[in-house]
């Protein structure tokens, strides 16, 4: 099912129902979940480790690294997905919430073309 | 919206017009967007550093604590969601074809409440 | 050489040594040699995945896996003296500067047996 | 006292006086510990965030910036050396051990001038 018809409860059960045939819902607390993620992160970014930026725009179109990018990226997912699961947390209202948050924090006006945080060096 | 009606393109759009409004897709680059999702891993996990199974349990349950680490998950997911939107991923195929990788490498039979790897000290 | 006789001065050039041997300082940008960190870090994070209070204090006895995590933090290490170098950072100086800065963060009398940060669920 | 005369075991000494202090060798297992090094080693990138190469030059010479880096790179080196005196580890002899094994892995001929992986896209 793509993500045009996905829903996230559809995608949380999914993940849900994968946990719970292990029975791993025990090793679900929020900590090594969170240690998941970092771990699964610095997998995703060793594919990119000394890239520079030409190198990075070629692995993302390289089939091969693009394939594996995609699944480090699912790895994160997955956790996340646990992690809402485990906590009761609806992901579309966090990020929905989350979005509200940081329109205040970077307003178009001030930041728009400009990732830099002020105080930065550019 | 909640999970139950939100479909992953729809939060996946309504990321990429953050995103698009503020003009940063120029530095939605696969490299910085792993590492920012390392940076908010590392912010989540900040959360339950140094805590024992007991606090962890109880952080889990404070409304503060919750409330903390429900806009860290949606700080990691909004990264997950920009790196789809750059990189053309299908985010439920992503986790759907890594279920069933996971299923295979870690098999119902062997792994049933066993989240430990073979040669792992237990 | 042991820890009381090597001065992070030597230790530092070994290190410098190793990287110019394979003229790899022209990847050693401080960007890259902070993803590397967390890199190593995640792959040292790893050993102790899931693991309760007890799995951790056993894995810390094992030989063998007390001998991964001996070269996991080496990892760390390396890289931490590779940018000390690429940046010119005296290490023991930082260090004991930072402790300065801790130790007026954390004062004993407030902190004492107490590693929770104030405002924190405990 | 600076690296040309600071051996590790002073340093380690240093830290390990800090801890005891406090009294935090208690929170002081392996897992925790990596998970610090992790939380800081994000600090330390977060630094170089959104970065593109010159700006990472620019920021590694600026006054101010370089000395924020100077102080996360030891808040990363401060856990190291906690998980040395935690698990009673020989950081110099860990250090030499690793580039002796870097050493074969990364053969000066087969890795002059380069750091990519084989098999990575270049």
């Amino acid at each position: 099912m793509p993500d045009t018809t996905t829903t996230l409860a559809a995608l949380r059960a999914a993940v849900a129902a994968f946990v719970a045939e292990r029975d791993w819902v025990q090793f679900h607390n929020a900590k090594d979940l969170a240690a998941s993620m970092q771990i699964e992160a610095a997998e995703l970014l060793e594919e990119f480790q000394w890239h520079d930026a030409a190198q990075v725009a070629a692995a993302s179109r390289a089939p091969e690294a693009l394939e594996r990018v995609r699944l480090e990226l699912a790895d994160i997912l997955v956790y996340c997905l646990c992690l809402s699961n485990a906590l009761e947390i609806d992901v579309s209202q966090a990020v929905q919430d989350k979005l509200v948050i940081a329109g205040r924090k970077y307003p178009v006006e001030a930041y728009h073309g400009r990732a830099r945080k002020p105080g930065q060096v550019e």
